[in-house]
């Protein structure tokens, strides 16, 4: 058991930035130092930028490394979990079959976990956010990717290599015609991720269709983000309503086929395209229930993530807390 | 702990027939009895009738109800699973909120214990089966519907209520046109089930395509079932080749989503249209592995099920064995 006065230490590896932070028991941050150099940087590199991080944050919190429980680290892909071997990620380079968690447990004595973001924040929703309470969730994210965290009994459901939750590529069309980051065609993440979103919208104005955005048919898809979209729904811009709309079905239907699967009490929506606001969210439920019906014996709860800002901190400090 | 010398008693409550039998705990069958007549009675008397025949198998056998570890039931559909009350079966009348645990335990004194007939057969498989080894399972099952159990670090996975699964209801096909018996559109039984491909086949002969097999547009497509479609592939028909083949690509689809869910180790594939033979399990294979390729990042089985015929009185017998 932990100690009551001890700390956990979280390291959010992500394709953007490298966030360490220091959380209380109750998942509270209590401190943090971010950077985004890391991209740059061999994987060696990282680890021991990460090592160095920790360290700083410890000295400028007047701590010794004994007063943590470990550090936990959330990696963006996929990982073997037993071996704390990463196998590949789509958002930050590098980091095919490297041990990472070797590798990071070398600058310190307590113990190093490492685990998929997805799965860490699904974990720390459990412990702290809107998964308090129940005794298995399926944790969904949509940010620039789409991916899943499935916490059955209390514990993060991994598969045998770890790859458990790839939520993203269910295929929900076999005649897609949008093709995948993993190569095939009709994989929800075609439909609903950041990146799809920003692709889809783009070729609906090469199709000749208007915005009342400010972008047109030779703006890079990648400018057409999240923040956006949400002045496009906000103006209440036709071309974004009907993008978000469609993908809002997707999103419905992929809940859905979960719900078939696992007959949760409870799905948790983060990522953040979440913070499309209530049209997107209020649209994803309808198709959710217009396909559930009467399949649905007992209540299911649909929320949003809590744990919204540090919550790729946070989930990777969680990670301390799973009882392996 | 289970004495040595007892017995296990499976209850194979199906749409047809209903089968009673005795299992030694090897899960080999040692006596059973099969009657068709239970389809015209209410609840209480198929209840009734399951008490006299169990207790026949017994007197037949000079055993006592004490011999016996309990009673296990599948039951063809929805139940709560704590509970142990149905909730709606598509195979069999009645049994609409009906205590099926609580009405069979009346006529005994050992335990009395009800599941899904799918996750019996699944956790027989890992007892006695394709299973047996792994920690965990995925199991499937093609008959007239389409279903899936679930088996998690040796325990089934019930969902909340009981109803998870529920394989046959996933979405493939956002704009799929045959309506599932559940409602929606786009379910992959519209595309596998036993049931579906009778009716794909005949919309093909309604639409002028011929075939070898002795039907034609008039025959119901309850007839164009799965031992008239064995002989199709027998003797090479073109049409029977073609509807298997789409059956088999969707079936593929289905198993990949399943495995981009859970990264099993194993998935099984039970059911009757399995005996289709290697043409339809070689293609879904085929599907299958083209679209997991090097997303496979440990070996995954495909096996099919070995517990074939009598797999529903086995499935009932072993759920007395799970540790709950």
């Amino acid at each position: 058991m932990i100690q009551a006065d001890k700390i956990l230490c979280g390291v959010d590896l992500g394709g953007t930035k490298l966030a360490v932070g220091l959380v209380d028991k109750k998942g509270n941050l209590i401190d943090k130092k971010v950077v985004f150099d890391h991209t740059s940087k061999s994987e060696d590199e990282v680890v021991k930028e990460i090592a160095s991080l920790v360290n700083d944050l410890l000295v400028k919190n007047d701590l010794e490394e004994e007063d943590l429980v470990g550090v936990g680290v959330g990696f963006p892909g996929h990982i073997r979990y037993k071996e704390g071997i990463t196998i590949i990620s789509s958002n930050l380079k590098g980091f095919r079959n490297y041990p990472l968690k070797e590798s990071i447990q070398q600058y310190f004595k307590v113990p190093v976990l490492i685990d998929n973001d997805a799965n860490a924040q699904a974990f720390a929703e459990f412990k702290y956010g809107a998964g308090r309470g129940f005794k298995s969730e399926i944790f969904v994210t949509i940010s620039s990717g789409v991916g899943a965290g499935i916490i059955i009994d209390g514990k993060i459901y991994h598969g045998v290599t770890g790859t458990a939750g790839e939520f993203g590529h269910m295929i929900v069309n076999p005649n897609g015609t949008i093709r995948c980051g993993c190569g095939n065609y009709g994989c929800l993440w075609t439909y609903v991720s950041g990146i799809a979103l920003g692709k889809i919208f783009k070729e609906y104005l090469i199709n000749g269709e208007t915005t009342m955005l400010p972008v047109d048919d030779s703006t890079p898809s990648s400018k057409i983000n999240g923040k956006l979209l949400k002045r496009g729904l906000e103006i209440n811009d036709p071309l974004t309503r009907k993008v978000i709309g469609e993908s809002a079905k997707y999103m419905g239907i992929g809940l859905y086929n979960l719900f078939q699967i696992f007959n949760p009490s409870v799905i948790i929506i983060g990522g953040g395209l979440i913070n499309l606001g209530n049209y997107y969210l209020d649209s994803i439920k309808h198709h959710f229930y217009n396909l559930a019906r009467d399949m649905l014996f007992d209540r299911i709860k649909i929320k949003k993530s809590q744990l919204m800002e540090n919550a790729g901190i946070i989930g990777a400090a969680s990670l301390l807390l799973e009882s392996r």
